[in-house]
């Protein structure tokens, strides 16, 4: 049944699914449950009003759709825009392509801002046609905070920014305007999923509209819950969206809200405890510890990549992100090969490159419920394999670059002292 | 965290989701893995070859998508059918009725043939609807094999013969036709969710064009996977249909069976290996052995139901169902009230009336993975609540009758003797 | 990896092992864990103290010994008792057997009270042996609860009577004596395998030196834990007894205790958990409401057994056990026949007659985790299993008899209403 | 429930209990079954057989009792001897300091070689005792194959020639006699608790009479199963043994085994499955595989220990430990600090120094089903808190010099290519 056998166990560093600690494994570990009981809804009602903190928001509304998080995507597209409607999207990986292919398959109009992958989302271009949209015909601004395929994270703070001031013209339209008509309309439509419990996210802060997330992800269980959160302008952005959707309707959940038994169709009792007991993990730990221990695994990575002498798939500092490095190989080398051999020998799960850097960048995932010595033994595989496939690396030299750094800033656990 | 406990074991026997074997509460309790290695795809091959065989079918292409029965139909219908096409559907029941108001809200024009909660699809109305349809215009024909709300199966075999011989009149228009251009050419698409695997259902047989389960149902999983299996009529009908759909596209897993690596997106590890469990326990037993525990069980509780002097909510016996029974309760009685107190007295799980018949029936499912006595053991507990509730029944009887009848026809169990 | 697979749940009914609710099998759904870490002395403390409460003591001291009950008995008597000791014993079925087997094999002095095997002790003839021994030569009565071969509960309280009142010519050997001068100093040990955490045992109230039970029965946890609490009587003979003992001895446990590590040799961590889970339901229910539910439980199966026509091998009313009823069958029946099929044909386990009653009796065991409908099922499958070896029984009279009794006498399980 | 919680897993090198993999946590995640159905017969027939593998004996018969490695100890010695039996034994550290311990509490005349710790079993000094032995009073040479304390493997098949070829004046006592009389006839009693399953251990060609090992340790599985195998001339002392014992007694296995129910006494029925998918799970890899990646790691460990400028309290190369390596520290540093740091930083579960070598040294495991990165992370764990308390290492070293080993040694993973 679980095919192929290796001794100990699988270091499992791609960037999602990830780990999934042990209280979620055995809160999982159940039969099936009447969902039309008195006690699932008095469970999910607590689940509901945890989800909003992940989020850090208090006034959206969350959603838990049995899903993934493609499906996550479309819920947010469809239940805020009409077909037709124009978007402005970036691509810089294939995390964000594959939205952008499912944005153009549900009929919007789609304007791509494209950027080298490696790079962040280009701000710049947003600014102008933000700039040059005086009549608001930007309906959405869709982003991917942490483009998976590359390592890269956005900047939604200034995303906001340009948003919020688009230009002097836009006000001379509106000489009367109150400070929010100096505002662009357009939605705020955020993929966290690498990001969202991992990094910094702030939804009602950096006035996003919609955010999601998959349960795969940071939030550390088995595929299978989209998380969905709708600011109270998307909730009402999708009275009059109309884009066909039934299964991704907000309405629906939002009937059954009202009537207190929360699911308009069956939610698996596993993930629902699932979920109680990793909400539980991340706020025993503390939100914001767990965003810095991200921090750290994410700096440590880094420092050893650097030790190898390869370089980051991201190219700039601003943009490096902590829930995944993709690195790049020397051109005599294919990245695949590194991940294989990871595999066959050393039971270590690194990610590929995908798409336009297939071949050339392997990723070490360091995100969920993950720890400084799983990295350093993830890293110290690393090593190995680079050197089975013909990089010369010293052995030692990456392992002891992060633990210099993580022996200098890694807390005590603080139930333990 | 398990909020409402009470001693023992609850006695689920709502039709849906169901009690989980052991063996696949064990198969699921595990780490995620990389679904990108080979250990993934290997599993994944052998659970669609195994998956057509629950569907009876050898020319069928199965769908293993992360959703309910509700993201199934969409699947079904999105997949084969464009805005605008006309259908031909059955209202009988709350499942049905949920069904159509998807069919609707996709823009679909859908012609509902109407029925007494409690009845069978109407046949002869479909016969009618197709004998007048000379232009063909019928796109497909819906229609839910089980409605679980009423405890209704309908003739999936009769359905096929109507669009099998239409009329000599469709004959005439092709006199020179070929056997096939008898037929009418609609899709035939079938909700099996509270069917498959524990009713007889014959895909390739009744020439069904896409069916679909979902994993909490006679599967014994939890809720998390939707099984859809498309015809090669079917698939060949999703190049051309118009709906717009992404997370629901089968083109994209087509896509990724040709590559080998099976999944567009992430798929539940968990429930892949719980799937494969639950799978080598159907053939275990044997699909065939299964079917006849759901008839004897089905029987069993009809005899029970006759005995305590109440009616069937299914008004023929052509259409009882053998998953689920809904029981008339008399009018001084709020069936709601029996449901309401089987949970808090006896840790019983009923199923509630919906819509129409709230208050009016209350629903005993008897499908998935489950023997006698687990039925004997729901019987007396309903007996009970009866009482409870001020119906003047014979504790016993029920059970009597039901045991009378298995005592005669339980098999010996293969494997123990 | 199963061997015998039959659908649905297995029926357990044997007097041990019984069923383990779910959250405690989720509790050991674990990996090890560093026995000598802060974290396992701070739960063991805990379950130390906690495991009093379901002896009903507050002065004893309990042991928990990585073993079976065999070895809890092994435990009792090495530690209080020295070779060649007197012990009056009483022999009523086949665990009492088993304990004077084992207590001759230690070389104590064993003499043996016998009883038909379906009575209680004969405490008449005790009462006369602690008469007669004016030298105080016994110097430990031991006593087996709940007869688990016959279902046979003997009454503590009255042999502790026994013990405190011997006779005016005790004290007349002691004419200056205080009150504890008219006791016999013989120690109290007990049996309470099938007895502790169903039945009502009171340790301090009934003066009992040393109690003992197993993981596996009342507890409803996986065999692997002898629990045994000691008087400080009992602590006191342990410090001049000389049965040689290692592996059994208390004094490297309290050894331990005072370092605060509490484990002289590892622990099974997983039953650990499992265990704080297991009194956490306990307690949660509520002690007295537990045995309450057994003593409902109990009286519910003999009101079958009752309406089959069948007698209980417990001869008199005052010995009839709320853990176990021993079934007689008629002479033409084989009670070993009534076992192999209700396991063979309705996934029922029930217990074997054992010795002495092999093939007269067969057992149900109704202690541990458990509800009315559980026993109800379970009482169908024994009346279907009675029709299928020749027995004249009508099916469903016994439920019928049983459900009446409960319908009645259930209470309202308190976390739901 | 879990106390005190920290990110991520805990890295668990004590060298017992030791990580389990999830296979084994799996098949022990089950509810209780009866004992005396068929089926448990059946699994356990097949456990008795494949546990003789791993002690490489056809010979032997196999007892699994529900015990620790204590029990087990006392299992070998009450079984084999009578109280006053002259054993000869070996002190080397503290875990052989306890069965000596036990071995004069039974009341055997022991007769002690006492080596510095650190040092393997004096071997010559057994030769002398030996020899001098004309009269055959030595009944049995008990010995510690690895003392898990001092990290500490001692010659088995030394031990053997010893007490084969005694010396020329033993044979002069015997003149006629045939090869067997040169012989000592005095059993070999063998702790393989850290040993079998992980070193090379032959029972059969060492002419071990009794070895021993426990579930939690190499075997990877929760506490609760002590291993025992006994040659025929074991099984033949046992009939005249006088020892007392019951729970321990292998007779009444011994009865059991033939009546093909096998167990006596209520078994655990997790670990029967958990104890299949162990053994599944080395056999599949390979017992003598297993054991090279044993030699592998212990290689590893040691080469970092001494590229950290640390020595191994392990006197010399022959004796080093595959299982445990107890590193020695600066007299400036207390090694429990290093093992409190290890855990309230790091979530590193290292192994305390015991008794004599308390504060001296630290232990880190490396038995059971671990596999390279896993080692790697513990030993950069080693490393930052070696530098945390004040040791001058340079991070990166330690495991640099075992991963430049391992990266030439590790064999590629057979079932993955």
């Amino acid at each position: 049944m679980d095919f192929v056998y290796g001794a100990g166990r699988n270091h499992l560093f791609v960037p999602g699914p990830v780990n999934i600690p042990e209280p979620v494994i055995r809160a999982m570990n159940r039969n099936n449950e009447d969902y039309r009981s008195p006690a699932v809804p008095a469970l999910t009602k607590t689940l509901l009003e945890d989800v909003k903190k992940i989020f850090k928001t208090t006034t959206g509304t969350p959603f838990i759709i049995p899903t993934t998080g493609t499906g996550a995507w479309e819920s947010a597209l469809t239940n805020t825009l009409s077909p037709g409607d124009k978007i402005v999207t970036f691509l810089i990986g294939q995390f964000s392509l594959l939205w952008i292919d499912q944005q153009k398959r549900l009929n919007f109009n789609v304007d791509v801002i494209e950027s080298d992958w490696g790079q962040g989302a280009n701000l710049d271009a947003l600014a102008s046609k933000l700039q040059a949209d005086w009549s608001h015909s930007i309906k959405a601004v869709c982003i991917v905070h942490n483009e998976t395929a590359t390592g890269v994270t956005n900047n939604l703070a200034t995303v906001r920014k340009l948003l919020d001031f688009v230009s002097n013209r836009h006000i001379s339209l509106n000489e009367s305007g109150s400070a929010d008509e100096y505002k662009h309309p357009a939605l705020l439509l955020v993929d966290g999923v690498s990001s969202i419990c991992a990094l910094d996210f702030r939804m009602d802060e950096w006035g996003v509209d919609v955010a999601l997330t998959g349960s795969q992800k940071a939030l550390s269980m088995p595929t299978g819950m989209g998380f969905i959160c709708a600011s109270p302008k998307a909730l009402e952005a999708a009275k009059t969206a109309k884009s066909l959707r039934v299964f991704f309707d907000w309405n629906d959940y939002l009937k059954f809200y009202k009537l207190g038994t929360y699911w308009p169709y069956t939610p698996s009792i596993q993930l629902l405890y699932g979920l109680r007991a990793a909400l539980d993990l991340i706020f025993e730990e503390g939100l914001d510890n767990v965003i810095s221990r991200h921090t750290r695994l994410g700096k440590a990575t880094r420092l050893a990549v650097e030790a190898w002498g390869l370089k980051n798939c991201t190219q700039k500092e601003e943009w490096f992100s902590n829930t995944v490095t993709a690195v790049l190989v020397p051109s005599y080398i294919n990245s695949a090969d590194i991940v294989k051999r990871a595999w066959e020998r050393y039971n270590l799960s690194l990610g590929l490159g995908l798409n336009k850097v297939a071949g050339k960048v392997f990723r070490i995932g360091h995100l969920g419920n993950l720890n400084e010595l799983q990295l350093l033994g993830c890293l110290s595989g690393v090593e190995m394999v680079l050197k089975d496939v013909g990089y010369p690396v010293k052995l030692g030299s990456g392992v002891g670059a992060a633990a210099t750094y993580l022996q200098n800033s890694t807390p005590m656990i603080p139930s333990r002292i």
